[in-house]
């Protein structure tokens, strides 16, 4: 792959959003449409008035079908492979706040045989990610989706259901279009080269069940877009439509890369780390600080290259004032690297704590949320 | 696809038998197979001793298993497409026997996405193959297989087993192996690239059920072969018995090309064809016969040229004394044409007549030989 491309197999050196953006026709989110929300919703997630959420595919017509009383589903879902990080948390804190805001349902895919079919790991059997799976899935329910409007499944528990629409939507995807977007060669096995099949199918499932076009919001990192560029033709070929989406940026690494990534464990931050390993983790943070205290007190540092102040940005700091405070005392030099790297490992603690009491409480639940054929 | 190849989904020319079985590394059924099948079941089905079922793979360690007490099961199936043909029953024929001399399980699948994959016709819906499919259940259930020992399904219903063991297979075969093996381009779509992992499933998935290695044998005509080529690997890395293979030549065309086609109806005898429509095709059959009376009288006609005669070789005469007066006849010149063909018409009628009622019986009891998820 070139560096700076984007796939979900390999997101390469620093990315490049603009150029992303115009390569494949997303559009950023417009300030008409950050208005629509802010009228439907009463407010703005910060995910999206900070352009975490950036990019958008036909949000307005969603949200136009939205005014004229079509209500719309929300579709996202992440493929096991490791523990989940809190990177993996953005799209469904972004989906529990839409669910919330709109009162609409929303129906998450964990694809199991995802990475089983991508990674060569001979460890990553298929009963490995089946039980990442169900970690994943009490990881999201401790969000606070609305049990009622809220359902996940594993593909390997939904193929009765799934297979039959994956096969409609595969009739009209070649091997030459998966080949170009997502980079495969002629060795690629041929269970990944259908899987999109199958990410593609909970974009039009509710349509299928209720015999008529229902509108589908997908919230999703960018390096998922591919699935759907691929998808959207296809879903409109047989008929329904095709899926807004919104499009965010990617959490940096500790170390500063352009994505935390789950197979980079020390410069990523697991949901089931523990207090000590977070405090740890953090404080080999890369800040955008100067190298001493004396240089950092005389120039500040740069709060965009400062991986401490990116993780307020992205989840610890929602209040907009305080985020701005901290971004200032980065930038003016006020705020020095020691106490602001322990500041956030005790604001990261204090989230994984809380979210693990609340995962506890859901374990004998889980299968209120699970759909099985 | 050059002249002769033979893929399941382009069977062109004459079919060289010995070829294909030299290049794909077929053997063919020994003589010592054939005496210890007749020690087993204590007589030989015509298909066999006639060499319509001509090549195999592992045979001889299936019947080792099955002399060590170690008890195999069949699988064969049909992918709909049209009305089922006379054709279409040879492997059922030759289960059904096995079935009943072995007293073993017999596993039969009805892909109904393949042909919708594969063929560009757009009235071929999956809602139409899946009609398809009960009737050809119907037909097949019409040949008298033990309730207690047969199970039938469609992918699209029993996906939720199929799907998760064809992942594991398909993580075994490349787009390369299935380029070259079924002569697709890139511009095939994924999905049919991906359906022989589901063709495969049924070969293993009673070891998998059992949570012990379980031979298997499958009964498939010659241009089905090629999946399991390409899956028989997989299926072993999996660490799976690999199947053994009994393989049949083609029913000829009444026109007398390689293959009976369902896409060729003046030329095929059809399940649903009434009287008037079978006497009306098998009148037109191409035979071995001289031009004119008078010089088949005096040099006779060639059986091995005459669809009329390998019709009643392949299916309509078992008794084989009876079958050599046919063939004598043919060659010697003392049988003509017209009574030649309204014999085989009667005949055929009279199965099909017979196989009418049975399926007519069968019809509220399909769901006895189901499987579903």
């Amino acid at each position: 792959m070139p560096q700076g491309s984007v796939t979900p197999y390999d997101v390469e050196g620093t990315v490049d959003y603009e150029a992303t953006m115009h390569k494949f026709g997303i559009e950023p989110i417009s300030e008409e449409a950050r208005k629509r929300i802010i009228d439907h919703a009463g407010s703005l997630h910060p995910l999206i008035s900070r352009n975490i959420y950036f990019g958008q595919r036909d949000l307005k017509w969603l949200l136009d079908e939205y005014d004229k009383g079509n209500e719309f589903y929300i579709y996202t879902g992440i493929a096991p492979s490791g523990s989940m990080t809190i990177a993996h948390l953005i799209p469904f804190m972004m989906a529990k706040w839409l669910q919330e805001k709109y009162d609409v349902d929303v129906l998450i895919q964990i694809p199991d045989e995802e990475k089983y079919l991508i990674k060569k790991d001979p460890k990553l059997t298929l009963e490995k990610t089946h039980e990442l799976a169900y970690d994943d899935a009490l990881n999201i329910m401790a969000l606070g989706f609305n049990q009622k409007k809220t359902r996940i499944f594993l593909d390997t528990e939904y193929a009765g259901t799934l297979y039959r629409q994956a096969v409609r939507v595969s009739k009209y995807i070649t091997f030459s279009i998966i080949k170009d977007a997502f980079g495969f060669s002629n060795e690629a096995n041929i269970g990944s080269i259908f899987y999109t099949s199958m990410q593609a199918v909970p974009a039009f499932l509710k349509s299928v069940e209720a015999k008529k076009n229902v509108p589908c919001l997908i919230p999703l990192g960018l390096d998922q877009d591919v699935h759907f560029r691929v998808a959207r033709n296809a879903i409109e070929k047989l008929g329904y439509y095709k899926p807004a989406i919104i499009h965010s940026k990617f959490m940096p690494s500790l170390k500063g890369g352009a994505k935390m990534s789950s197979s980079d464990p020390d410069n990523t931050i697991y949901l089931a780390d523990d207090e000590a390993t977070v405090s740890k983790k953090v404080n080999k943070a890369i800040t955008g600080q100067q190298s001493t205290i004396e240089l950092q007190k005389k120039y500040g540092g740069d709060p965009e290259k400062c991986s401490v102040c990116q993780y307020y940005k992205f989840i610890f700091e929602p209040d907009d004032n305080k985020l701005m405070k901290i971004f200032e005392g980065e930038r003016k030099g006020t705020l020095l690297a020691g106490e602001h790297k322990a500041d956030l490992a005790k604001k990261i603690n204090e989230f994984l704590a809380s979210h693990r009491a609340k995962k506890e409480h859901l374990r004998s639940k889980v299968d209120d949320f699970m759909l099985k054929d």
